[in-house]
C-alpha cells in the first residue's frame, strides 16, 4: 500500500496537469507500481472516424506510466517521461477509456513501465492499446 | 502541390477531429507528404512542471504525421495510426508547438512517417521531440 | 496445440534462418501465439562489456515474436517484421539468454506481440528486455 | 574532427564487441555525433526469405547508434542502449548494408540519436529500415 505521503504526491501530479484536467480524466487507482485513470467519451477526443484519438490515449496512458513509476521514486523527485511507444490495437471506439500504468523495472535513474488500455463499449471492455515506456527521475534539488 | 481535392481530404480529417479543436491546433502547412500544424500554451496543455504535456505533443505530432501520410494515399482510403514511438528531448517549456510529419516511406497498405516537434519560447525554437510512426490506409468501400 | 503442420511452417522458418544458426538458436517452444528461443553465452555475441550484445537479444526476440505470430496465420503466408521496439532492461550478463514472443492481437493484415527476454546467470533468471513488435502478414501468392 | 583519443575509443568499443565481429561488420566512418558500420551479405545474416534478417540490421545500427553517441560523451564513460525502436522500410535484399547513426540531441545523463540503413542491390542503394534510440552515458569510475 502506499503512504499518505506517496499518494498526496501522485494526486499533486494528476492535480497539476491542466492536460487530464481538459480530456476529463479522473484517478481510479494508485498503489505501488500502478496507476489507473478513466476518461469518458465526448465529442472533443476523437478523431476523424468518432473513435478515441491516439493523442487522447497517449495523453491517458502516458500518465498513468508516469504516476505508476512516481509510485516508487523518492520523495521530492520530479517524473518526466523520456520517450514512450504505443501500438492502437483495436478501434477506440466506445463510450470509455481506462488506461492502467505497471512498473516493470525501477531503477534509480530510469524506470520502465507498460501500458495498456480499454474501450468499453456497451458494457464490453477491450484491449485497444499497449504502452510501452521510459522515465527518468530527477532527484530534488 | 496537392490537388484541391487532396487539399479538402486533409481539411475534412482535421476539421473531423474534435481533439484537435480540443487542444487549440492549427494546420499550418501541407504539401506531398509533408503536414504541420501548430497549437499555442494554454494552461490546461500543460504537465505538471507548466510545459506542454507530452501527451499533448503526441496527439499533434500524430496528427501531422497521419495528415502527411494521407496526402498520398488513394482517394477516399482512411488513414489509421498503427502505431508511433515518441522520444522528448528537452522539456517543451514555451509559448508555441510546432509539429511536422513527412513521409518517410509510402507503401500500399503502410505508410512510415517521421515528426519532429519544436517548442518556440522567446522567439527561438528548439527541437522537442521526435516521432516515428506506422499509418494503414483503409481503401474506402 | 499446433497442428503439424502449422508446426512444420515455423520450423521451416527457423531452419531457413540463417541469422538464428549463426547465434546458435534453438527452439524451444512452440505453441498458438506462443513462440521460444534460447541461446547458450559465447564471445562472439557480445557487446564491450561482455554482455549480450542488444542486437542479438533483438534478434532472438525479433523472431520469437515473428515465430508466435506466424502461429495464428493462414497457411503458407509469410511473415515480415514492420517494426519492433526493445527496451533493455537489465544487463544481459549470463550464460543464457531465453525469449518468449506472445501474440496480444491477431489481425488479417497485421498482427502485435510481446517479447520477453531473460538472462540465465548462476542459475538465477533476470527479464533483460521488453520487446513490442508490430507484424505483417504477406499471403500466399 | 575527433580527436585522436575519442576515435581510439570508439575503435575500442567496436573492436571489443563480438558481435559485431560474428557479423563481419566494419567501421566505415567515425566523427563528431556520426558513425557508421558496413556489412556483406552472407547466409548467415539471412531470414527465412534470403533476406538481412531484422536482428542483423538492427545489430548493426544499434552499434552505430551507439559509436555515434559515444563520440560526444566524457572521456572514459561506458555507453549503453536503453532502448531502439526500428522500422523496416523494404526489404533488406541485397549485397551490403550500410547502417549511418547521428545523435539528435546529447545530453548529459541520455543521448538520442536516429539511425538510417541502406541496403546495396546492383550498385543501387535503398532506405531499409529507420532507428530511433536512446543511450545512457555511464560515467568512469
Amino acid at each position: 500500500m502506499l503512504t499518505a505521503q506517496k499518494t498526496a504526491d501522485i494526486l499533486s501530479i494528476f492535480n497539476s496537469q491542466g492536460a487530464m484536467k481538459l480530456i476529463g480524466a479522473r484517478l481510479t487507482e494508485v498503489d505501488e507500481g500502478i496507476a489507473e485513470f478513466e476518461v469518458e467519451f465526448k465529442p472533443e477526443l476523437s478523431q476523424q472516424n468518432g473513435y478515441f484519438h491516439a493523442g487522447i490515449i497517449g495523453t491517458l496512458v502516458d500518465t498513468a506510466g508516469g504516476c505508476a513509476g512516481a509510485t516508487l521514486m523518492p520523495p521530492g523527485s520530479n517524473v518526466l517521461t523520456v520517450e514512450f511507444k504505443l501500438n492502437l490495437l483495436a478501434p477506440a471506439d466506445g463510450e470509455k477509456l481506462r488506461a492502467r500504468g505497471e512498473i516493470i523495472k525501477s531503477g534509480r535513474t530510469l524506470t520502465i513501465t507498460q501500458g495498456k488500455v480499454f474501450v468499453t463499449e456497451g458494457g464490453k471492455e477491450t484491449l485497444c492499446a499497449l504502452m510501452q515506456q521510459t522515465l527518468i527521475s530527477i532527484p530534488a534539488k
